[in-house]
């Protein structure tokens, strides 16, 4: 197995160390490159990612990164928009893969502490996120700024078949999530592809949720979803409702795939770099080890996988609210494994 | 006083029927103008917000809005787009308010049942809501839909000023919520206008959140907040949890503000129109008579704002939790007064 590995910044380093430990834990022969990729790399040359980079990369089978950014020293939006979501373009990560589950031994902030088990696939290379858009008369009384919403129908429809066939693997329950009643023109579209698509599974229901209501839902009842599928924004918000109601960010995983298997897919930690307790030894690495998880099953290896996730609900079962350190919840994995 | 009145679908007439009972409990020389808006009259003659009916709406105090809306028959965004949001930009309700605030008797979905108060100012007349973009090739495999979010210095400006005074009237927090490292065109507008307000508020501390990070937050730590300040999209979506986290959007009001005074502004509840449970006496009417309560103080009526509130809070310590009819609700909010 050929792993690119972006250890990033902040708690990235500390956090990818014990995943690249579990890894090495269950597949023994796994050959990494490390990449010198975010803030620091920026601030010495103004690099981000360059045509040189994005080549080796594809050259592996996955990719696994723990956190980009410095708030403090880089610009919001530079390492976003020319590292984290240039990656994601460019190695066409259309399905966004976010589990959320609540583990046994872990507490959600929802009273009653509820199940809370479901997937959302949020598109990962269309929506708000295409950098579409400008801005005229910067800094005067007249500017005007627009954000441009870009969605195709091959890109809706790749990643809602996909959500589909997720769903049919499940508990046979596909929900849409958008604001088809505000965002008319791309909200047709979700709807109808949804509409079209679905009976290619007549095992899966379909159902839609305004993404407002959504959010309500996630509060009050997050049982009633199975799969979520939605747009990047859409799925970018929900997914940290979903993580914080699942028992934290520390604990939430996520895939950048690309179903067609032509670019290495990347697996990441949904949180980010924390800087104010980097170098601490304080970052849960779970959700990088998660995501480790999902970059074993995604390349075959699924006994593999299983044997990481169940190391980790096993962790999780016994001191899954303790406030613990980085490498004790490592070691404390692997030595379940 | 001159109201007008838009009782609207489903349980709209219900609610505002329980509302103006309050009302006119408070000020019994108000008049009131009736206007047949929404699902009824559009299925019957295909109208939806005439030039009459907004010339004739301009020369109200303000107005009071039920629910809009009736999904059953009409298809989705043709009355949102062509009625309620026509409305908000027509009569340029920039300043959409939306408190939040957990009142005793009342228990919610969060672990714990924290204190909750604090205000979100959403944009009313911008960010991806103007109906900007558009599609082509619809129904092909090629076709692409576009949503455009349009911001303007002036519309930003405006907004952000106004969060600010009631940021400076309250615990003076202001918090910016937005996603600037990926919508950089709007983010950056946005974040320099709250830049350069700032300095005119020296008694307000601002800080900044993403989008994804405030709805964790809000799940996790809601008591962080004071004033947050969002645009119109952003704002839907988190005032939706805001509800949720506050006990339910069975109790959360919204005014939609014209600050200039120009055109009346009109105040609603944050639900829509349930037309599964409408017409069974089983609607809450606390968000709408806490939207009147707004309205009052809107149109300076402090005092008559003051004892609507006091009545609902009175109601609610006693059985904020119960299931009880919409007349009951009234009828004990009345009682109180
Ligand atoms: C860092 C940021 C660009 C990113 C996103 O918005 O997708 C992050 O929030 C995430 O969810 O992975
Ligand atoms: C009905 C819809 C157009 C509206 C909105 O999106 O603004 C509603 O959700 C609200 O929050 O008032």
């Amino acid at each position: 197995m050929k792993l690119a590995v972006i250890a990033g910044d902040g708690i990235g380093p500390e956090v990818v160390d014990e995943a690249l430990a579990v890894l090495r834990a269950v597949v023994p022969d796994v050959e990494t490159t490390d990449y010198d990729l975010g803030a620091r790399r920026y601030l010495r040359n103004g690099e981000l990612l360059t045509d040189a980079d994005l080549e080796s990369l594809r050259e592996h089978d996955a990719i696994l990164l723990g956190a980009i950014g410095d708030p403090r020293t880089v610009p919001s939006g530079v390492l976003e928009r020319g590292l984290l979501l240039k990656m994601r373009f460019a190695l066409d990560h259309h399905v966004n893969l976010r589990p959320s589950k609540r583990y046994d031994g872990v507490t959600s902030p929802l009273a009653g502490n509820p199940e809370i088990d479901f997937v959302v696939v949020r598109e990962g290379t269309e929506g708000p996120y295409t950098g579409n858009g400008g801005a005229l008369r910067i800094g005067t009384p007249h500017e005007v700024a627009t954000e441009v919403s870009v969605n195709t129908r091959y890109g809706v429809e790749r990643v809602v078949r996909n959500a589909f066939q997720r769903a049919s693997a499940r508990r046979k329950k596909l929900t849409l999530v958008h604001k088809t009643n505000v965002l008319t023109f791309a909200g047709s579209l979700w709807q109808r592809t949804v509409d079209e698509v679905a009976p290619e599974f007549p095992d899966v229901t379909t159902d839609y949720c305004h993404v407002d209501a959504a959010t309500i839902y996630l509060v009050t009842d997050p049982g009633r979803f199975d799969v979520i599928v939605t747009d990047n924004l859409f799925g970018d918000i929900i997914t940290d409702i979903a993580a914080a109601i699942g028992g934290g960010i520390g604990l939430a995983a996520s895939g950048n795939i690309d179903a067609t298997g032509t670019n290495p897919s990347m697996f990441e930690p949904v949180h980010g770099s924390a800087p104010d307790i980097a170098g601490q030894n304080k970052a849960d690495p779970t959700a990088t080890i998660l995501s480790t998880a999902m970059l074993l099953r995604h390349l075959g290896k699924t006994v593999e996988a299983g044997r990481v996730e169940a190391a980790v609900v096993a962790d999780l079962a016994e001191r899954g609210d303790a406030a613990r350190s980085t490498t004790e919840v490592g070691e404390s994995i692997r030595a379940r494994l």
